[in-house]
């Protein structure tokens, strides 16, 4: 617990992929740096979220993969079996890992750790509660609130650990649920809804808004939807879950359509998984006093993460949407330089944030869907390739996903683009570099993607918007 | 063979990756269009080349992975057995479901095929050698020679295609070898070694010069050398083959190294693949006569594709190195739209072609290496950043790769990158594209690489070479 110094330059109350970069970083600028974490270093997302989901993820993709082996040539001696009590003993240590890594790295970096519960208490002041230990009062003239959020829970949508899942029993499960209902279908119960059914469950998702994967582009959203359907998932879109009931050995819930749109449907099912979104931790954090604006749930910041309340920033989940951990990183990095006084500094675009969703198939994303784009009154361009045109896609034996590209067709800019199949998550970088150099078409179309790779398909895409694809 | 058209406005000869795409783009610019194609459609590329290699590797990967899944949670009831003659059939089944993708493409873009070997016979025309069917002579006021490589062979080592090989039939073999010498270690030999050696195969790899990889940059060399040691793979670099022997069952090879650097050895092995590089097609194409100019075996052009003949260009592997197909492609719709007579044709930059190697671990490359670079006068940062310190890589437990990223410290221009590791022949596309976009630090650093992704780590390796790197 420190060297007993309690006099900073930074406090970041949070440890996580928000919190931990905004210290270094604030660190390498040369300031003296505290991080106060109640839980766990790294946060959701490398406790209990991106990190240990996606080695699970990765788990159910080598078993998808070994269920379908023989067409290429490699022969087993029987059926594959998940041990998911392996998988997730592996997902724990991934995660453990990587928490440790933070912490060398914190520690490396000469950022003092205060284990605790850190809330603002009055200016340039932090108090600490120590689990068992007292309090314990820091001070420093910034301060940025880096807390993050927690799954978001209803009226009758009360997770008990057992049966009712969020995320994080859903990560921990040990045993594969026979059939599990899985309310909402954002990034997070997409991905347990692909895992899961890969591993063997019944799946069946429930959707409120009419589309599945809501912030998607729509005809993205019908692909996945599709391949989910080949998979024997259920969806009911436009419908809600009315509460849900303890049965003998799982639960009972009932489905309730939009008005107009058909009589409620009860399932039962052994497992429910909640993934109707997340909340900030914006409770004890002290702001009551301050000038610090919370709406819905969030605080408010401007572009450098500055709050209403001189020298407290907020960065990362606790903040407005989007909720993803890269967003937090570059916050917590900008607000950290912000603080330190460096020229030039570069206020992150929303529209340039790039989002991915790890089931099968991937999905990756950023900038304005068709639709969006289209209630602009710009001249659209859409550019749209199969990877059943894509040699490498063939060669792995992955010809299902599209990459959809999205051009103001008077300038050539690229608004946004929207892809689905096998490894897109790794594709997406290329047109969120390609959107902060302000490319247009040509820039892109000139550049040499090398063969055979996926990528390859995101520079027909772009033709194929101008009328020069080759391969289609 | 097409009804009965015998003049056109552009006359491609040779139907490969360079070849089609000329010909589909210069239909897509209102040209009548023909391709004269000897042996098939696709090329080396899509029937001997890139495509069904990439097949095979994908089968070796899954090889691989099944060898390996307890760990993730997926138990076999035994161990996996590699089926070559599966894998073969099934690489020949995508080689066929690609050059018939080019056959339809080529006839949904209304260009003429015609099956024969084609050669300049006088300015403008074309003479057809149809086997068994006699000649045919077309006229065009624009040809494109598109005629590729066959792969090289020295005195010595000559391929007899039963146990020393050529590419061709290392992707056609039946049998697995039990052990294998690998004359050449640039893409094409260590994909098969890497292949074979997964498949059980004991490797033995020689190399002329001094490096392993030799047109890499040396770290990223060392790296692969030190993994493909790791699966027992054995190097003599410096060194070369002095003459085959043919024994009982196998061959037997002198390897001798460098004046000064040792005596002679002989080994024996099952099977030979020579991998020496390859010579352009340039014999028998009419040449004499013209003003065509040929060096060391490859036709000379200008940016444009056009050699000294009027009215005759060429593009692709019969012409100046990098020997690479998205080069050749790239090469095809240029020359298309010179002879189109488009307006602001942009020069293929050769510092932006990318190179990728799809041995385990994948290699990627762009630009300068950091010896190249440190022979200007440029002040050079160099940028490092290993997998082991990204969340995805450790997520897929796949922590071995390390990606380099070379700048000039004065201006911030990217030079290079060099990447090592599992997929990212999928990443460097990015650093392509920002090199078309001359993007300095400043923009790579401001772009939001998505959480968790590889590509996080090519963010993290241009941080690391300015000071900026979080996770290290």
């Amino acid at each position: 617990m420190g060297d007993g110094q309690t006099t900073f330059d930074v406090i970041v109350i949070g440890g996580g992929p928000g919190g931990y970069p905004a210290a270094i970083r604030a660190s390498q600028l040369g300031q003296q740096v505290a991080v106060v974490e109640a839980t766990h270093l790294g946060g959701i997302c490398l406790n209990y979220g991106c990190i240990p989901t996606k080695a699970l993820l990765h788990s159910a993709e080598l078993f998808h993969a070994a269920s379908n082996m023989a067409d290429y040539g490699v022969e087993l001696p029987g059926a594959p079996t998940a041990n998911l009590a392996q998988m997730v003993r592996r997902s724990r240590q991934v995660a453990k890992r990587l928490t440790t890594g933070v912490k060398a790295l914190l520690k490396k970096n000469k950022v003092t750790v205060f284990e605790g519960f850190g809330r603002l208490a009055g200016r340039g002041q932090v108090l600490v509660e120590q689990a068992g230990e007292g309090t314990l009062m820091l001070q420093a003239p910034n301060v940025i609130l880096a807390t993050g959020a927690r799954p978001r829970t209803l009226p009758g949508l009360e997770p008990d650990g057992e049966r009712v899942w969020t995320s994080k029993e859903a990560m921990l499960a040990e045993e594969i649920p026979g059939s599990l209902l899985v309310v909402g279908s954002g990034a997070i119960g997409m991905e347990f809804a692909s895992l899961y059914n890969d591993l063997g469950s019944q799946v069946t998702i429930v959707e409120a808004l009419a589309q599945i994967l809501p912030v998607e582009d729509a005809e993205i959203s019908d692909l996945v939807v599709k391949q989910f359907k080949k998979r024997g998932v259920a969806f009911h879109t436009s419908s809600t879950v009315q509460g849900l009931e303890r049965t003998e050995s799982g639960v009972r819930a009932t489905v309730t359509p939009a008005e107009g749109e058909g009589e409620p449907v009860t399932i039962e099912v052994d497992r429910v998984i909640l993934a109707i979104g997340i909340v900030g931790n914006t409770e004890n954090l002290g702001l009551e006093g301050t000038a610090v604006e919370v709406d819905r749930g969030h605080i408010l910041t401007n572009a450098w993460g500055q709050t209403q309340e001189a020298g407290v920033y907020a960065i990362g989940d606790v903040t407005a949407p989007p909720w993803l951990a890269h967003k937090a990183t570059h916050e917590g990095i900008l607000a950290a330089e912000h603080i330190a006084g460096l020229p030039n500094l570069h206020p992150i675009n929303p529209q340039r944030i790039p989002g991915c969703t790890y089931c099968r198939p991937q999905i990756a994303s950023i900038g304005l869907t068709e639709a969006k784009a289209r209630e602009t009154d710009r001249h659209v361009k859409i550019g749209r390739f199969p990877f059943r045109g894509n040699g490498k896609a063939i060669a792995m034996g992955e010809p299902e996903g599209m990459l959809k590209t999205i051009f103001d067709g008077d300038t050539g800019e690229i608004l946004g683009a929207h892809l689905v199949g096998h490894g897109v998550t790794e594709l997406i970088a290329n047109v969120g570099a390609a959107m902060e150099l302000e490319s247009t078409e040509t820039e892109l179309m000139h550049t040499v993607f090398p063969h055979p790779t996926l990528s390859e398909a995101l520079h027909e895409s772009v033709l194929e918007a101008f009328g020069h694809a080759i391969h289609i």
